[in-house]
């Protein structure tokens, strides 16, 4: 299939790919204040090339951050107007040594353009841009009223942008929003993602003796606060992977028969996905579910670090005066954050050791989300990523957690599509991440369909 | 009762207690490499303060770490020849706000000396300084051989003094060691150290995934080196503190009934150590054994810290790779490293969870150590001590485990005297860490008695 819009993108696809790649050379790491300047330019790059296309209102806002970009299209009386997100920040490149080229000079190999943030998030933003730019350029105007914001802080939690959607909904109204941070299911299957887990992020502090203590002069008579927080935490989830905390899983609503039978059809191949994902020596989990089952429509704990202590090399013999764990869970559609974390901390308490005291703290959450499949957007994007990729559209979920679904959900009342291009193995927050190079170019196409359909 | 070489020291005290605050003010903290200097002028300070009282051949040895300090005095053919061990460096300051004076500033307050190292351990080098001293000067000479050997290291590990002692130098052969780095079990009560215990400080590394992955996309299907690591750590030591290694108490050789019994009528109170010393809201360990018999006669398991994974302020979802856990034991008389370790190692393989790869390393062991108290020195030691406190002397253990001991042991074939006069409060470690200058005067007049009963 064709249009107007798509004959321009692919007469240019060369230039966008060099534009493409001056963007990744710029090392916008935003957890390193040594590429601040680099994250604004980055910033300022985008937002005039959002002004170079023909968009409105391009400007950068100041967050606690780095810089959110705006930029509007507001000439479509009577069409939707859509809200496109995505995020011009990348992680951190360490290990750097595995890099078979330098992170930040974008290598072509194998159809494939390497470097950070070619598929998280730089390829896909642009392939927002260069889909606005081929239509703009095309038509003269676009089928839809469009706003673009992008953060510069995904990486790291997003708390400017989150504080910009609760605080100035009026600035952000729209009909709903288009996500591309995401990925296919498989290479050539047109993925749309449609429920994500939500989260309690929780912090377990054990106290035992009032200071750290001889292990040597004590050991035997003083409580040892790693010991008893290992104690808690092996009550927590056995090693079948069954949570134990009390009605912890009471309220879950499972998915449809459909759901499920659609979800056995996927091309899903376990060994490979342990070999290749994972890399353990076994996959892990509550029998009786699939994989993707347990990690889209199942609850999990994980613990994420235990500071404190002694962690140095060689060798120390204390008894330290308290410990701490980083635990978080995983919530599916039908718990919420404030029970999930009740039900935890009572039970926790409850099982706490003698000679302890224990403190359990809530340091985030995010509620579950589900998006129905019959919203007339994601609707259209079936439309469209069909025409581009000529198959059916696989509904998917995440094991993930994206908190500005919930706030364009709850703050502006917006659904979300998240339609994204990346690859399973596009090593995204590891060395050689890569974005397939046909991706990045059908991504624009489906992305020009995408926003002709929603039109309608 | 009185000697000339005690008449002499009763004289000078007021001189004395102004030089061991002169040692005191140089700041030679060990584990600090801007203390290097200090911890150096603290050894020439010494090596000269020996050579001044009139010991020979007095010198600094050159180590890996800080300097030792030696000097000799062997003319008294006959005689047994003793070898004085001490420590001249000392822990770190932290936190300092917590100093009621400033920690090298000496300050005399209620009949005590406050200052980092008062009582570890420079007071207690200088009081057999002293003694020596008033010996020499009260005779002329010497009542046996001696020969002194203090280190700069004993705060972080003694690597280099371990390393000369393992040489086997001609010029540490003696008959017996004596340590002046122990305590009184209680105020005025004349304390010999014969039981120490001995240990394996070790590393458990729990492999999960190739790399870190991201919770949300994995959480539920790849293993969690923490969670793991956490459900072995929790199949060690139940919460009665029991150890569950099989074979872990096999060999134990208990206290004697006769030890027991003497134990039993130590003043004690284990209200009060739970709130002054230990701080915790409970004490806890092994059901049937006293706190005394807990912390000296059995067996421990203890967990100093669990690096590795996110250890930040806030949060991040992350399912690490690889998860470290440092595990001590402590070991009591019968039980030997070797063997406890091949238990714990062989116990924690079989009890790995699914999913991980698990491994289990030595860092660094000791053995337990019983010293018969029918050992002439040690009966030498009781008479001095008697004649000076007016008391018997109580025999009691000490839980931690000082490697010297067993390397005097060992390469040198010298049973060692534990005689020290520090008291439970002193605060060594700590903030306001003390020394009773009683204490100092009393430890000085043992030490010269026990040097005299020592010649017989």
């Amino acid at each position: 299939m064709s249009s107007p819009a798509i004959e321009y993108a692919r007469k240019n696809y060369p230039r966008f790919m060099e534009e493409l790649k001056a963007l990744l050379r710029i090392p916008s790491i935003s957890t390193l204040p040594e590429n601040d300047a680099d994250c604004r330019k980055t910033a300022e790059t985008l937002a005039a090339e959002l002004k170079r296309i023909g968009l409105e209102n391009s400007q950068l806002m100041e967050t606690v951050g780095h810089p959110l970009v705006y930029a509007d299209w507001l000439h479509a009386p009577g069409k939707p107007t859509v809200l496109l997100y995505g995020h011009y920040d990348v992680q951190p490149v360490d290990p750097i040594d595995e890099w078979l080229t330098p992170p930040f000079e974008p290598t072509e190999r194998g159809g494939n353009l390497y470097a950070r943030g070619s598929a998280d998030d730089k390829g896909q933003v642009m392939a927002q841009v260069k889909a606005l730019e081929s239509l703009m350029t095309a038509y003269g105007k676009l089928p839809v009223n469009v706003r673009v914001l992008l953060e510069g802080d995904e990486e790291v939690g997003g708390e400017g942008i989150a504080a910009y959607v609760a605080s100035k909904p009026a600035n952000l109204k729209c009909d709903f929003a288009l996500i591309s941070d995401t990925e296919l299911f498989a290479p050539g299957l047109p993925t749309l993602c449609v429920g994500l887990r939500g989260m309690i992020y929780t912090e377990i502090e054990v106290r035992g003796p009032k200071s750290d203590l001889h292990s040597g002069m004590y050991g035997g008579a003083a409580p040892n606060p790693f010991v008893s927080l290992a104690q808690i935490l092996a009550k927590l989830k056995d090693e079948d992977g069954h949570i134990a905390i009390p009605g912890f899983y009471d309220d879950i609503i499972p998915p449809s028969p459909e759901e499920l039978a659609a979800w056995k059809s996927l091309p899903f191949d376990e060994e490979h996905y342990r070999k290749t994902e994972v890399g353990s020596p076994k996959l892990v989990g509550e029998a009786g579910y699939s994989v993707l089952e347990r990690t889209w429509a199942r609850p999990t704990l994980d613990v994420h670090g235990i500071p404190g202590g002694f962690t140095g090399a060689g060798a120390k013999t204390v008894i330290p005066a308290k410990a701490l764990a980083k635990v978080s869970m995983r919530l599916v559609p039908g718990m919420t954050p404030a029970k999930a974390f009740a039900q935890y901390k009572s039970y926790v308490e409850k099982i706490a050791p003698a000679g302890v005291d224990v403190e359990v703290r809530l340091i985030h959450s995010g509620d579950p989300c589900l998006i129905p499949v019959n919203n007339p957007y994601i609707q259209a994007a079936t439309r469209a990523l069909h025409e581009v990729w000529g198959k059916d559209t696989v509904f998917i979920r995440s094991g993930g957690s994206i908190p500005i679904v919930g706030d364009f959900d709850r703050h502006l009342g917006a659904p979300s599509v998240m339609m994204g291009f990346g690859l399973p193995d596009d090593n995204i927050h590891a060395p050689n991440e890569k974005f397939h190079i046909r991706n990045f170019e059908l991504g624009i196409e489906s992305l020009i369909r995408f926003l002709e359909e929603a039109a309608n």
